[in-house]
């Protein structure tokens, strides 16, 4: 009982980073500061690739959603390149330059090398579009950042609990769905051949109407018709109540088995 | 202790293609590798089928869907003929003659008979729009092959034990139904006699309003018919909120009771 | 232990004919025959009235309706005076006078009477809609027979017994409703005068958006109106999930309690 | 056993309006008969003002209009005054002048203020729609009356303890929002720049698709448009049930902790 006091040795700078940059190193509650800050980065680029998409707001901005890119897309590499240093922390990748490239080869370190690759693309001239969805993409890299992550595994693994449940009820609204389009491609194929001419055509109606969506760019003209599609549209309330109740009890699961400290 | 081996005794040919065959003599987990082969052809034929009533898909291909329908076709006709062989391995069909006489009077057997059909009918110039549809429904021998079978049966308990509970809450939305279309009748027939000079066209607006699908080729005009026309709508929540919660309990019921080995 | 038989008394024809007529008298489980009859001859009615209405199916048939209003409202009116005749059979009507001018005026009478009304008005030249509504309208007194009505009763009780938390959430669903109006109406009431040029106009768009019907005869067309259209029919999924959790679950409270034989 | 009754004290005018006013003074059930009144009032007022706003009821009866507020906005000056008057029986506001400059500073009073302000406001001719939509928000006032506020709290409460769960539905719903609108403007962009030109104008489309609201202003044409257009209204269905099956739970949780007396 009389154990001298270990002093905690001071952490080397390496370790230290790793603390910040990986979550599940990270000793308290929550997301350290830089990953917060990431995450506020993350945000920005892909809010800003979004509204450039939009020439409205684009045209005559243009020099600011470039300082945007240039500013986020630098702290990126930056922050790419800290973690290929930083991960031989991970005991995973203990050896210096094989451990290294083991990480490099990981999932995340892809999506985070894809991330950064709009930045040199640029450079060697390559299209603006492609360039702009994978910034929008970054937004992805939010998924795996703290408790989120947590969460979205709990939800995957509860809904493969019920994948049978779900197989039958997606077999149900499948038939369903078939059914009703091809009653509707029977009954108003010939006065609607845009609409209703063949079974694939049909299923565009199908969805709208089965889904309760129902956009009204194609709807049935004959009595008869609508008498099918009135039963397809009552039939919807079945048809999404049971995946609805499977989706609703999963996640409830998924998050009451959540680790909330 | 010293018990003598039984020597297994090597199965016959038309024993081990009855196993193939019939899901339920199948001693392993899941389906056999001959049925879900069958599975595999019916999805193939079935989804040919579909793309076939599309003639911006057909035009030019007809060739290939040919060539499909006539080696599909002729699986299922050897199929078929091997299911009769192999029936008398089945106790309630053991006679030669009689058992495969009744085996083939059975309804799986009779929707089997139904799928080769249209191989045969073709040579004597059937129609072709009546035969497509008979191999898209080619899809419900789905319907009875493994679990997804057991699964149904389940469903169809859990909703009969339930049956009065829904004919209560269908009986109300039935009401609710005549009693919005009738309203919609008084208030805007006279303006739109195209969506609402009877009960019955307005029925058409009603249903697309209280399962909230909402078309929106037709929709009240004046002020007192959009009035009940938004309490129809906010009527709608509890009516299908009623069959939804039924629906979702006996399915999540009948999923529970599912054996899942 | 040695009782004497009493012999069971021969009823008399009132008597039987109260059962027959009477849900509540009748002994055996389910609707007596009779009263099996007139549930027929109600439904028949009521929809030739609903078919009536449409023209193109009257023009041409109307003798055909008249014949079915005519032998189905003389079996109403003698179904009606045999009601008032064994009335007295009931222990609250037990004075023959007194008591069967009681019954004539008790709920369930009026309906009766009304029912048998059109008869009798078409005659005196009354307008033809009026009387098909009241024809129409019949289809109520069918929810007075059997255990439909015990059904009603159960769920009224669940719903009342929820009754503040169907305010509440009513409550909260008027709050948003009249926000997003009031909201549409700063946005786009300029822009769209006969839409959202008011805040009862912009309630039609409203009440659309929140219940998910969407008819899509009115939406708004600037960027910040779609944002708070988008907000309302995000939050529509929330408005709609309170009062569905509550009629599902006071809807299944009321059938468990519901008696069945 | 011989206990001398002790004289109820006369309470004086200003803690018997006190009580009038305060609805937690209020010793018995319910709301008191001046809250009551002030609940009416607040309700004519707010719904006076949302038909205003409606140019064919106002024009020809803008005196009406006038009156109604006049009297009312009267009626609520009376009111602020007794409440500043009264809130020193409140122990939070003991002091004479301190005391009621504090309740004066309180939320609900000011509140209150903002409800008087169009009175005076239009004495120094301000703009008539910015006073129009004060007095429609007058009926928020109604929120913190009674059992309402009591309920609103207990929900808030119970969608706070599940905001883990809110974030990762919404965080979730973002990320199938997201994704549909950069496919569908891939997909759909170069044929309709007006619906799909940019995510942020496809989020439009995306947002009355997944809450199935499908107005069907905006919707695709391709058939590979439409395919992914049927795949995000197919997962609306799980979108939607997430959040809702959270909410209802969240719902019927807070009622049941709600003090019934």
């Amino acid at each position: 009982m009389n154990e001298p006091v270990v002093p905690t040795p001071t952490l080397s700078w390496r370790r230290r980073l790793f603390r910040q940059l990986e979550p599940e190193a990270w000793p308290a509650e929550g997301l350290s500061r830089l990953n917060r800050f990431i995450c506020v980065l993350i945000l920005v680029t892909a809010f800003a690739a979004i509204l450039e998409t939009e020439s409205s707001i684009r045209i005559g901005r243009e020099s600011w959603f470039l300082a945007i890119e240039w500013v986020a897309g630098s702290l990126f590499v930056i922050e790419y390149l800290a973690r290929v240093w930083v991960a031989v922390e991970d005991p995973r990748f203990r050896h210096p330059i094989l451990g290294r490239l083991r990480y490099v080869l990981t999932f995340p370190a892809l999506v985070d090398l894809l991330a950064i690759l709009p930045l040199f693309l640029g450079l060697v001239g390559m299209e603006a579009l492609f360039m702009r969805l994978i910034r929008v993409l970054r937004i992805l890299r939010l998924a795996r950042l703290g408790r989120f992550s947590v969460a979205l595994r709990a939800l995957g693994q509860a809904v493969r609990a019920r994948q049978f449940e779900l197989y039958v009820s997606f077999g149900l609204a499948l038939l369903v769905l078939l059914f009703s389009s091809m009653m509707l491609y029977l009954l108003e194929g010939g006065l609607q051949p845009e609409a209703f001419g063949s079974i694939p055509r049909a299923m565009w109606w199908s969805v709208a109407t089965l889904t309760t969506v129902g956009y009204g760019d194609v709807y049935p003209l004959t009595g008869i018709g609508r008498f099918f599609a009135a039963l397809t549209a009552l039939s919807g309330i079945g048809i999404i109540a049971m995946p609805t109740g499977i989706m609703a009890a999963a996640f409830s699961e998924a998050m009451q088995k959540n680790p909330r400290r």
